[in-house]
């Protein structure tokens, strides 16, 4: 395996743990910031993150707002940049919300 | 329903809903604390939440620690206390580890 | 503390835990009676859970579907009925979406 | 992208994906069997997986039993192999238990 191979799987991974782990997790305009803050540490342990940036869309968030004040973290409003880099091989891979596919794509942005 | 009913029942449900939430996080020494005040916050949305203080037990972190240097949130490391107010009942229900039944106890400390 | 009062947290516990665990997990019209099935046996497992129903609603997954032919497990999708026996105290409670609060409201439908 | 590089980024999300989607899930030596057979089926629906096989290690569970007579996903009891397919790429991955690594390490297998 190469190096750029192994970075496109390991970021692959990266993403699908992400949304996995965290999806339902109650979350309001006021927690938005801290649980941004909690994704990204929790997952830049895993072996070859390079930096991540977790943006949880507050105009959603409140879209979803339920009696309660609150909504659960739900694929629309998640949008991840990640860097993984294996050796001299880096990949940047996203993760944002496709309005017309319903889906959370999840994209290689840049390979080098 | 009376009021001390449906908060025994409210103080269950937070303590599944934060258990089987987080479990499988990656978390270290490091990131432990924000981690716990993400988690809390959380909780803390839920209806009838008073207040909540989770505890993420640093020695288990370390002692699980894998090759890359983190561990995942596992039912021994996670030390939960939830007050939960309906009306005027009061339930504290808390999470802590059994070492002996290898088992997350959830239990009600008091009920008033 | 009573068996009726731990039924009672009890009972909760169970639907939290349901609720956060498998929310999030792809679903299609295919796959939801074995999903169903692998939800009622993994929380009849936990303690005091004399049974549990588990129905995924249909319209709800076909509605949700994405343009891979799948949708992901949500609130509104998941009706359940769990009876929790301690002692000779039962509780039945349910799991079922409210479109007017736009919740999944967890109740005790009874207690004896 | 070439559909190679394509297939190795899908082949990470989707064993990233199970892994936290799963972890924590209640299971017993009688539930192990269902619960593979809904884990393959959800994961199955993805984009490009072509097959899928889930295996819990029985004897893991055993180990692991608590009081209550059951365990809770753990990845040192999960064993997977994916094959996932985009165009004419072929990547089979795994996620298999490393007990010197103490960590449950994915692997590109092969890749054609």
């Amino acid at each position: 395996m190469k190096d750029r191979e192994i970075a496109l799987f390991e970021a692959g991974i990266k993403l699908g743990a992400l949304y996995h782990q965290f999806v339902g997790t109650p979350v309001s305009l006021e927690s938005a910031e801290i649980l941004e803050k909690a994704i990204e540490r929790s997952i830049s342990l895993q072996p070859f993150v390079e930096s991540i940036s977790v943006r949880l869309n507050r105009e959603k968030i409140r879209e979803r707002e339920n009696l309660f004040g609150y909504a659960e973290l739900t694929g629309d409003m998640i949008e991840v940049e990640v860097k993984v880099k294996v050796g001299e091989a880096l990949v940047i891979a996203s993760l944002r919300w496709d309005e017309e596919k319903k889906y959370p794509m999840m994209k290689v942005e840049e390979l080098r």
